[in-house]
């Protein structure tokens, strides 16, 4: 199995690399409007990025999503993203660390990311599926989920629920019952906050609701619009000759709640949101904040970045850096509670959905906040 | 006349597979929206797709729709499907037997379907024109609507509504009127439950009152966005010169009512639901359950898979299946039932018609239903 | 200017024939949905066009657009469409007789209509901008409207409101104050009913009550969404190297209200009204009279037809039948009241327009008239 | 700095002429609907044009924008513009004096709009960001201030306000604290009413308050949907190789309130408004004055006029005046007062955004002013 893991670590990032696995419905960014202020009253170098998640306060409110880990190739690219996460204060993840559970030789992978920054805060990760027996492998003790937590000195521990990437995925681990019951009892156990993090399709209402009744500390709504683990798997199973796979992963590309959605929808559990899904400069990061996030995080932009050089990877976050003050200077916010206090005009089909699902008095309390 | 509607039947088939017969129009699946639940818990592995349909339990809620017989072509076709049917668990009609009623020699081109799938559930059809007097050719006896039932032993009788299509062939049956009252006349004497079925331009709210004061026991929707059958005779009317026929053809392709409109207008007929018309996927198959419906038909894709081969079928069957059980999955439903509660949001276009029919209340309700 | 004007005639019927003179703005036809019934019960062989148009029965609801006369070719397309008329039992209009007043040898091109359809409802035709002194003219007398009239044994008179046009034209009248007064005179004094028609601009709420006030007897709304007049000299104008007036033309051929939609705003006058502007099938004539229009008015492809043969034009209006008569058909009307009396389900740009025009309601009650 | 200045605003003029600078949002004009009145009753010659703005007559309202000035090139443009708007009746502006201020050797490149335009209503051009001390230089005094209006014997000050231009643009000036104070005080004591203009990303409902507690005399809305200076900026970064400053600036073309839309939102202040951006024909002229503003202005169009020549400057002026009074006259409106209140029908974005806004009785009042 190991070497399975390993294989199947470097096909998703060559794949995600070399194919377009953005799904084709529009992630609904551009339905999110920002009031432009005229006469703003901030000067742009003094606009405050930084942001407090789970009590640690960070530079600013961007997370490297987990993307990799558990291959050679992977440890240059973990390198990359975790000097600059240092640098400019950012949370980062690590992707799935089962890689290094069942094989050791793989830890130094995961580990760059803490040598390379020391004061970051960063994110373990392991996934929902995993944490209940599969037909192919039990599930993971509380100690390996520790040892996973040591293995970088995180500051957090992430769950991703990647349900849909399981189904389409020809390997994948189809079992879920039970999920809940283990995420509540591994909250209640393991040492570092907890965070319940989709992975494309979306966290709605109900399942924040039951999110936040499995102790978890904070929500990455992960939505749909931007990489698509389906998409992914679709591509994979190209690869490999496995047309059916390869159709079922492409009808699923689109499935799932677009980010911004997804936002309004969890924010109603009160936890701190992470929004992940489509980001793809620091006006949408902006966006996001005004709705309600607390960080934004970013998978396959850094992905590629990092898969060229540490240089990349800094000028891109400066890059959406000064894009996010320039948001944040033209709406009229000095630092991000004021963000969250602006004007946001929700249009399209983002506003069809959420309208329908009984948010239209929050949409109008939205686009009217200063009044 | 005999040959004339044996080589009609021939020319349906080689022009469907030949030529693009999907109505412009977009069906409007792409307007439902299954709710994604981050942990389902559910295992996609016990997904149960059993539905129960005129007391009968099937092992899944597809539906081969009625598509041929009459010419030796067909046989093969019929065949391959009746195989798959009695292999999957799944229901199965016929096409228009009249051509064997009229011409004895044809019967095993649909017989064929009882010899492979003895226990399947397995559907009569006759045209709802053919049930009162024509210019051409007199109603059918209740003795001969019986022979079309007992040569393939059915266990229920479908009644095709399709006044689009006669009106659009060339040498169409123009007559609709009496048809409701000999409708009544042989739901009341037939030994089989009779299923009224449209043939792509959908059933209203108004019709399903009507079919359902007509005795029969269930309705398949047959809604617009799937084949065409207007378009249909379009292409034959091109392959035989006749312009005239062909452009009224094309003008009508869009004609009728899309499948989850209908789905949703037919439903407050209180009647068992099939809904047909351009469901291309396990997912929309879902979808279509969770608006409402019983049991989901698809016609044009189980004829191109069985004009090629039994093990087409197959796949197909297997794909779709597949692609049922994630969406099940994925919407929290482990089984039919449960996938009729979960909530469905419904935009565009198929919001906008149903809004203004009087639905807007059931569209609230069926995008909260979690609440 | 004589010759001017038959020149201009010529002009107008070449420039309309060999140009693309629809205006880009979608009509709005599509956004008219008659409700498809499964068991209509009517025979579409009995389906009854007869129409009652101010006190004349006619075969069918269907008019012929004032097009023509006033050159040697008028008269071939008049002939033909007059045959044409007096065959299947038409109201047909003739151009702009005010060739033939200024220059009586002009006479028999517009005479040819009665020659030819010594039963047809026959439409004489005058500008009402040539109801007032004009700087190149003085304003016809009661006279000449007489003897307009007259010169076709008319038996209504169309005053064609063409301001659009007269606006984009080079040469065009540019007045129109004291159009009105001169209108009410006129309906008071002329010997047979007047007809307020305009010519691809459309006729809203307000000004159909004006209209009203001024003592029309009917409506031709010709709303905007079919051949543009502006358009029409916008062609012209380039042939003559007349680049600003080209652009002009083209900047308003998007004006003007959208047939449908005029069709449902003039409706409150209560009058008898002409659908007039896009129509292009038999299924928009069903539309257009589902939305309240007693006769339904096509310009350009009888011009096409008749340019090509009397026998062309024939086709066309036995195929504009048959497609209406499978519309109220499978609609389930018999006859044209009960076309009025169907559900219609109104959507996209028309139903916006009419909404926040305080229509909504009465988009809802013709949503549901079934109820 | 001076010769840095008058580089950039060559490059500015050179950039704009030769790229693409509009935004590829839609401006929305599309979105704002005349109705069309069928018998106008006002003569097409009659039409009034003149306009009132801040106590003075001007024969139209069409009011060349700001442009440019500080660069022997702009002389030329400034000349054809000037004698034209001498010649029209129109007010001018001049583009921003800094460089003049900066450098008294440019001052002709400004003084020969008055030079040409001795009766002419002229504007003169102070940056909004310069009112403050900036990193690289000091505010301008009062002094410079009456400078600058004094070197154009200005009858009016525009402020102009373009903190996004200054956010992207890569020498730009980004402190903002403070202008208002410093607004606030200039109104107090300049000797000519000052105009705040936006210069392409719009003002909304609290910033047209803002601006009328500074006590400037009238707002140019100056909204999204024409000359995008951020797009302006984007292109000359590209030509200098900063790809970073050219994705952030592209990044932010779509940005701002629509021209449209700001109109609306900022009707609520009460002041004068001037509409600017995107504006394209007189049609669109006249729907901006129909949603209420006092004049209309137009950039891009007049200088790519000027920079041929003065006759293309008087001929786009003569084609705007023709199409702004063929839209009075078809709307029924004889002179601008009226055109303030005729019927305004407003759908797609537009309708949705200020629905959201809290501006749907406004919106559908304006449908409705002649009920
Ligand atoms: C190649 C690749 C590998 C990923 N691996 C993981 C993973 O192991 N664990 C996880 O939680 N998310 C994983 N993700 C999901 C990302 O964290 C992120 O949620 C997703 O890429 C959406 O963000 P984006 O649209 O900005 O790329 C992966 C994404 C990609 C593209
Ligand atoms: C070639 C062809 C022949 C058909 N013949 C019949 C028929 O005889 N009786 C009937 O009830 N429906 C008939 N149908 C309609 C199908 O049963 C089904 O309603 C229709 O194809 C819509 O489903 P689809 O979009 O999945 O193809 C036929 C369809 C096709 C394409
Ligand atoms: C070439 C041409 C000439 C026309 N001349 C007249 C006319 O003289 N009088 C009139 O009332 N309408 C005239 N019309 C307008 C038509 O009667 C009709 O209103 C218009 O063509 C819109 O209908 P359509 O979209 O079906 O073409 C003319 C139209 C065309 C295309
Ligand atoms: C090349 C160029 C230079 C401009 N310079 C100024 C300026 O100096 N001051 C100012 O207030 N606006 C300036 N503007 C903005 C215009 O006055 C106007 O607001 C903008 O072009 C939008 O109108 P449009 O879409 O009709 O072009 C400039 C615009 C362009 C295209």
């Amino acid at each position: 199995m190991t070497d399975e893991i390993k294989q199947r670590k470097l096909e998703h990032i060559t794949v995600a690399l070399e194919e377009g696995i953005g799904v084709s419905q529009r992630a609904g960014w551009g339905d999110i409007h920002l009031v432009h202020q005229a006469l703003p009253e901030i000067d742009l170098q003094e606009v405050d990025t930084t942001a407090t998640f789970l009590g640690r306060r960070l530079a600013c409110p961007v997370v490297i999503s987990a993307l990799t880990g558990g291959h050679p190739e992977a440890m240059t690219i973990n390198r990359n993203l975790a000097r600059a996460a240092e640098r400019y204060g950012l949370a980062l993840g690590v992707g799935s660390q089962r890689a290094a559970l069942v094989n050791p030789d793989l830890v130094p992978t995961y580990a760059v990311v803490r040598d390379e920054a020391p004061q970051a805060f960063v994110i373990a990760n392991i996934g929902a599926p995993q944490l209940i027996d599969q037909e192919r492998h039990p599930a993971f003790t509380l100690s390996q989920v520790e040892q996973a937590i040591a293995m970088i000195q995180a500051d957090a521990l992430a769950i991703h629920m990647n349900a849909l990437q399981e189904a389409t995925q020809v390997e994948g681990d189809r079992r879920m019952r039970g999920v809940a019951t283990a995420l509540r009892r591994l909250t209640a156990e393991v040492t570092v906050p907890v965070i319940a993090k989709e992975t494309g399709a979306g966290v709605c209402r109900e399942q924040a609701l039951l999110l936040r009744s499995c102790g978890v500390a904070a929500i990455d709504v992960g939505g749909a619009g931007g990489s698509s683990m389906s998409a992914l798997e679709a591509a994979r199973a190209r690869s490999h000759g496995a047309t059916q796979a390869q159709q079922i992963g492409q009808l699923y590309r689109d499935w799932g709640i677009p980010t911004p959605i997804a936002l309004v929808e969890a924010g109603i559990a009160g936890l701190p949101l992470i929004a992940t899904g489509g980001v793809r400069s620091g006006l949408d990061v902006a966006r996001a904040i005004a709705l309600g996030a607390t960080l934004v995080g970013m998978g396959f932009p850094f992905l590629k970045a990092a898969s060229e050089s540490y240089e990349r990877v800094c000028e891109l976050l400066e890059q959406t850096l000064t894009e996010l003050k320039i948001a944040m200077q033209l709406s009229g916010a000095a630092d991000l509670a004021s963000l969250r206090q602006v004007d946001v005009v929700v249009t399209g089909e983002t506003r069809a959905w959420l309208s329908l699902r009984g948010f239209e008095e929050e949409l109008r309390a939205l686009a009217n906040r200063r009044v």
